[in-house]
């Protein structure tokens, strides 16, 4: 498969104002695991596409992702990516705002390169996840103000703030290489539901994760009483003594060590891991089942390998 | 013809969640003059193109241009946009970020419904002008920076930011409407003229304006050392003593109805005025003479009157 680093490098971005290009080629040289473009490299494989008929489509996504990280960075305040200053640190806010949008401007540059036949689709299709997307962002935002957010919620907002780019990837893959359309609903279901076991491992793994593989403080959110899988399970399968506890505790932001012992605590004696670690088989198994609706071949192996792979992470 | 502002009424947003769509139907629902999609309809109504086909297109640069308002609004930390508070003073700065965001994903929802056989040619001149609008507004805030800005430069620069839209909604009502490509260009060409002429204009009355008509006050231009085609053809005309005149007035902040007194008398000895005049009047001529290239009915005329109008307007 092509190397797709290389394809990033590659893309022809203006040059001029450097003001606004420089900051997308910064962005987007910053690495990441490209899941989203391997993706859809996948999915047109699986269906013997030609790379350079999906490579558009791949790149569309990574440079759309890349994008909402952008804009996400100036939102959270956020100062580090990757090990690098965010684009609003080293430039500054309005720089990010910009080039921001030229980079979602780049994106859909991309998506008018793929077969004439099949732009209007895969236009329509990139829109839906982009909507989606910020409307994640937007419930992700509501969320942290509200204390009567319930798992089905959480659900559809991690659904939509991450596993339909995901899930995009690889339908916009199939679509292109002539997949039908139960087999791009297969795909697209695979990329849900990966994405959603994905996205509760990390929640358990910010808990219950090995401090030397996991790559991060174990703990983080608990102090900030981020609303994760774990934390609205616990809020809302808790006992009257265990819920005024965990409500005590979450008023309480300068005991940072002795609030996670103690919300872990609670958490393992009303056993939220294990709720997580089937909801999060559950996912897994249901996107296995979908790839029983595709052909079979190396493609759709590799794509059973990352779900598993997925479910077994510690990092 | 058909009510603008009620198919923009029509328009049919996503409804939660709430925290990102009601910026952005309240930031549509502010009014403005609707003269891009005016424009591609008028273009469309010259080739007797169907109003249902090119009404998307039309409408999508519409939402486009207020897209691009809502984020310079925040760029700029400008408070008011047509007598109401701004997004980011009504709501704040991260709503204005992504509910803008999602304003640019609804314009390529609406490129998305053109005729299927015109969809990748629409997109792609849509893109060309997205990239070009904010290639000068990148520019626009290079040149605070600068005071080396040559008038070309600047007349780069407002044709990026302000006519490539202009000259677009023309090209794109034209193309769907049928348009041979030379039909096109001399439409195109004509946009940017007039868009051209009408910031040269408004330099000029933001100086030269009755205050009773202008709407604003006149000399906001000088006070914040704006660098309009007239202070930049005043640097590049000025003899030594007049330009060291003006270098000195552009050091004081804080004397503006002197300062505005005394620059408009070093504007009126290097006749600035009247190159600013006949750089308007070029521009104006340039598009008109466009205008014979293309059929000649209604459509044609009301574009020659509006060319007409703006060269003559005093407001």
């Amino acid at each position: 498969m092509l190397d797709i680093n290389h394809a990033i490098e590659s893309l022809d971005w203006g040059k001029e104002p450097e003001g606004l290009y420089a900051p997308i080629a910064y962005a987007l040289a910053s690495g990441g695991k490209r899941i989203r473009p391997t993706l859809a490299l996948i999915a047109s494989e699986m269906f013997g596409g030609k790379e350079e008929e999906v490579l558009p489509a791949a790149l569309a996504l990574e440079v759309f992702h890349n994008f909402t990280l952008l804009h996400d960075d100036v939102m959270d305040r956020a100062s580090v990516r990757r090990g690098r200053p965010t684009v609003h640190v080293q430039w500054d806010d309005n720089t990010a705002i910009l080039s921001g949008d030229q980079m979602l401007i780049e994106a859909y540059k991309l998506i008018a390169k793929v077969p004439s036949d099949k732009v209007q689709r895969t236009l329509e299709m990139f829109n839906e996840m982009a909507t989606g997307i910020c409307e994640g962002q937007q419930y992700d935002v509501d969320f942290e103000r509200r204390d009567d957010v319930r798992i089905e919620e959480y659900m559809k907002m991690i659904e939509l703030k991450t596993s339909v780019l995901l899930a995009n990837a690889l339908r916009t893959g199939g679509y292109i290489a002539g997949a039908n359309e139960a087999q791009q609903e297969a795909l697209y279901q695979y990329g849900l539901h990966i994405g959603l076991a994905f996205q509760i491992q990390d929640d358990i793994l910010d808990v219950y994760g090995d401090p030397k593989t996991f790559g991060k403080a174990i703990g983080g959110d608990i102090c900030c009483n981020k609303k994760t899988f774990l934390l609205l399970t616990a809020l809302h399968t808790a006992d009257a003594t265990s819920q005024a506890e965990l409500n005590e505790w979450l008023r309480i932001s300068d005991r940072n060590e002795e609030k996670i012992a103690a919300v872990t605590a609670i958490y393992d004696r009303l056993g939220v891991r294990k709720a997580g670690e089937q909801a999060m088989e559950e996912h897994t198994s249901f996107a296995l089942q979908q790839l029983n609706q595709l052909p079979q071949n190396q493609a759709t192996d590799r794509l059973r390998a990352l779900a598993e792979k997925l479910a077994t992470r510690n990092k």
